[in-house]
């Protein structure tokens, strides 16, 4: 990745990509702080994610960059309060804060019934458009005060990166309305995985057991949760599997399926161990249709569920969990490449290399 | 069918499968009242359901006659108290009453919870086992006080037929969980189509879209219902009629999809209308599996709820929609074929003849 | 009441209350479109409630008017669209509305989980603060465009100053979560107490007794709703007047009771007619603290909730029962007055004259 | 408490009190298997509840003894299974078993909408009646098995009294709709509130205030559970002690308040902390009628619940949470007095001695 100038003589310092593999590190506008509720936040790190590697490969997601017109990247990140508009109360220059990388509206039905993720105005980080919206792999990023959430002092910047994912999996587990007592399987053993696995314990699930396929990721999970996990043999079909997950830990069947993999035979293996009336969240994303037994589902009355990214209250749980040492998400940080080899940070996670790869923000 | 004899000489004239397409008209044991709490109805009229017709088709469902064994065939019924267990109060001799044909165990975690339509030990009418429960089409039918229905001299046994169908309906729109207000595509036009776009009503939805491929059922769903209808063209995408189906009806998207099909094409059209957060319930049954579109159910974080027979409170409801009017039942009744012509009644609705044809009990 | 100068002469005639008793016609500044969503309306009319003629005896209700600045009254408002700030999308000048007389925030958790109406730096019409938020009785009014509700040509704007009380009503049925088929006691038969009636009805209940102690008002509410009615004997226990409901109305006990009139004798004898687990809406505002039966609360496990507004989706849904014709609010109506006899209005209304008293928008 | 013959020669030893005061230890039959589901417990231990001393002191609650029948007191008991009716599965002779000491009818509304605990024909351990059913004080005790759960080994019998009191808690914290991250505070430090407390914290709440009035039992929650406690000062008003509360925890407001003393100034105190959308539940029983602050309750738009016993799925989870030593209760057990001494326990307790002292089974 080239860069026309060192960043030292940049205003702005920023990751923009032009299309499938052709990304640049070149000065932008700073931000201006246009609403009185705005602050400015100086980036500290940016953690890398799944749909980065895709647009980072293919060039967009389900809407593509425009070549002429480029996008900054990056949308897991935390920052450190740089300048407030005259309205904001609740952050401070000097605060450290994790960012939610999106802005709803506020005048819409979802906005205003406590659904504002479901905006179809929402402006999201890294967002290719029309109308393009700027990641946060810059020197600064500028959002409303209540898409940003103060962290004490007691975590690092580093760990407050993944207050993002963890808010995606606070989602998923208030979706999938695990209770106290409860038996969850979690299908896929990545940073999402993980982590909804994290947070299914501090609902109070009692037993838990994590899917995957490979067994270095299982024995990670083991080590990480001290919770039971389940390797499907690929060569059998989801029935099998189902058949076989129960067995091997004992149970009759499961009350909650989190689905983190988007893989579909993992999709049906997950229908098939429910309990009657039992609950399915789709958290993994993978291809647009799949087969599914939907007369399992009609006969077993049960509740399936979308999930997309994270709303109201979910920041401030991930925040609260985080920092009250109830979910530690320091073993899930692998590597921290340099702002300038953010394409660096790219390959490692394309490659399955690590958990969660950083990217420091611009130093001076 | 043959009969052995005139049903006269027979203490319980039966309908008997046998395995597809054998059926007999022969004598079984009257049952008996064994419990305290248990009821015996001199059945007045069955009426015919795809399940029957299946039934008689292919000698069974997911599981089969035994040829040596048989199976009363029946489970939507009215009929007569003739006769009461010690304990009975809710009910007396001569009362009217609509039969929910199937007895769940009581003791166990779906029973004491609210949904005993999915105990696992539920024994349901006409089921082929093990163990073998008879079914409706028979002079006599016991069951427990409580799963026969109180009816008002207002409507007739033959209306009270459709109390079991209407339950299927009050049921699915409880699970989508239909508000007033809400706009409501309701796929397929059968019996059930019919009475779920009924009840929605009920519900207070405020727009009602009823969808079928057949126009002389659309026709005939707009005379009865007095609502918007669309045919899609089964020569164009689920996408392409999803767009059709909200342009010809002024919709931007839809609450609330209750699908009655079970189509493939018809379940995709359904996910495609939904708005953001909306909510889908399957009522037809259809493939065992069949494509679908799980990205989309995603992003739009829609509610995808399997739908299995009725439960508590269902039959309640049911029983005084109709008795106090706000639902006519009495147009979707076809036809009434006597006891001892049972598979006329099957035949005619294989064949897509009428909405509701009724079996007449058996005659003194 | 005194005014300056002629209405004609002045740029945003106002009745501004400076104490009990106290009020005046005078000019105030026009209302300027500060954000680019906001609109200013043409007040068509004003309706008369409770709190304003609390107000206008009593010189506020918990926050008193300072006599020094004073406070423009008005909160139940209809009028036309007069100029739209440059975001503005959702209506557009000439357009009737209904308006929805508080802005929230936007920012806190209450506005962002879907209960706007519980934000605490809610500005509401005619607060006498701080901060003081002037109300509808002016010429002019602005507000954000998402609180002006369109109303179709087919109700008078008349007919839409009552949207604001069938929203108070639409938001007790929803927190009264009434369902198809329950049986629901409405307690005051005032203007709440007969809308809250009528919505009861659109979400499907099938029994609705209306409660009051004055023959008059219970005459009224049979001819309007075609309802049950009872009176109880003020001279009676709630206790006595309880089992009194019940055996009149031939019932043996309530799903839902939503309170209406705040009387405390009214309050008590709700609790009692409810079947266990049933739910409780205080709707009606009396003495700060009454007495209240806790233990049968406790051991029929009810569900008591408070109510307070509208929030998200109430608008919407009161204006879509009126204009479709499923509640009729014309009967309502008793009264209007010019706005140079606003004080007449209140007089009226404080005298029990009337069911709906309106005062006119200023004309030119 | 004068026994006529020693327990060794009686069939069925049983504690039978003939009204306030009057207690004796007498043979009574041994209680029949009936129904084919029913199992035959021998009483391994009982627990002193605050109704055993209400009874003992009174006669009665609300239902008085008579003094001519007499009851079998006890309600929160263990034992071990010692016979079981033909149709039994779920437990064999010799099991440990926790028991939840009420049957429902089975057959009526509540009982098949998830809500047992509300049967009207409920027959629960202890009452006085009609009908006398008597309660769990003697040497033998029959109840359906499915309101026997089996315990493992794990745990003593001792503990398993404990089970009773934790389904209490778990039943209020479950009304209580407690969610990970909430603060909740819980009025009364008694064995309830402790329990209630314990479960809050396995719900997942990020804060936990216990309040009571005596030192000790706050110094004993402190050390039992890890939690903020608060003192109230008898002699300040409500508004006040709420005041000082949230001042003393640096809270801003509360999302739930569990009311476990009955005590009229908690339960306004308990109001007052409360958010807007807060919750409270009222546990703890006392006078009839309180005096109530609606008006804040509306303005607040709170849910208030009322909470009774326990009910389905309740048993399960306080099991799970004991023998899986998330819930420890041993530090409950004060005392444990001989069979022959169940007055003495029952004077423990009415002294305020200890937290749950204990009455042993008949012994051989």
């Amino acid at each position: 990745m080239a860069a026309s100038t060192h960043t030292k003589e940049m205003k702005n310092p920023s990751i923009v990509l032009y299309g499938a593999g052709d990304a640049k590190l070149q000065d932008t506008p700073v931000p201006e702080i246009v609403d009185s509720h705005d602050v400015l936040v100086r980036i500290a790190f940016v953690g890398v994610c799944g749909s980065d590697v895709h647009f980072y490969r293919h060039g967009g997601i389900s809407r593509m960059v425009d070549p002429s017109v480029g996008i900054t990247m990056g949308h897991e990140a935390s920052g450190v309060i740089a300048a407030v508009g005259k309205a904001v109360t609740s952050v401070a220059v000097g605060d450290h804060v994790a960012i939610e990388p999106g802005q709803p509206c506020r005048y819409c039905r979802p906005c205003k019934s406590g659904t504002y993720h479901l905006c179809k105005n929402m402006r999201f980080a890294a967002d290719p458009g029309p109308p393009v919206t700027p990641g946060t792999l810059s020197k600064y990023y500028c959002i409303a005060e209540d898409f940003v959430y103060k962290v004490p002092s007691s975590i690092s910047l580093e760990e407050t990166v993944l207050v993002e994912p963890t808010s995606v999996a606070v989602h998923a587990v208030k979706l999938g309305d695990v209770r106290p007592g409860e038996t969850v399987v979690v299908m896929g053993s990545g940073t999402i995985g993980l982590l909804v696995a994290s947070v299914v314990r501090q609902f109070g699930a009692h037993r838990i057991i994590l899917v995957d396929i490979l067994d270095r990721k299982l024995d990670f999970a083991r080590t990480y949760l001290n919770c039971d996990t389940f390797r499907p043999d690929t060569a059998h079909t989801p029935e099998q599997n189902a058949a076989a997950l129960l067995e091997s830990t004992g149970l009759e069947e499961v009350d909650t399926v989190i689905e983190c993999s988007g893989a579909p035979s993992s999709i049906e293996t997950g229908i098939y161990i429910l309990r009657g009336g039992g609950k399915y969240v789709q958290t993994g994303m993978g291809r647009p249709k799949i087969e599914f037994p939907m007369t399992v589902m009609s006969e077993k009355e049960l509740l399936v569920k979308g999930c997309f990214r994270y709303s109201a209250g979910d920041y401030e749980l991930a925040v609260s969990m985080i920092s009250k040492g109830l979910i530690d998400v320091k073993p899930l940080i692998s590597s921290t490449s340099k702002f300038e080899d953010a394409t660096v940070a790219w390959e490692k996670t394309a490659n399955g290399e690590g958990i969660k790869n950083l990217i420091r923000g611009v130093q001076d």
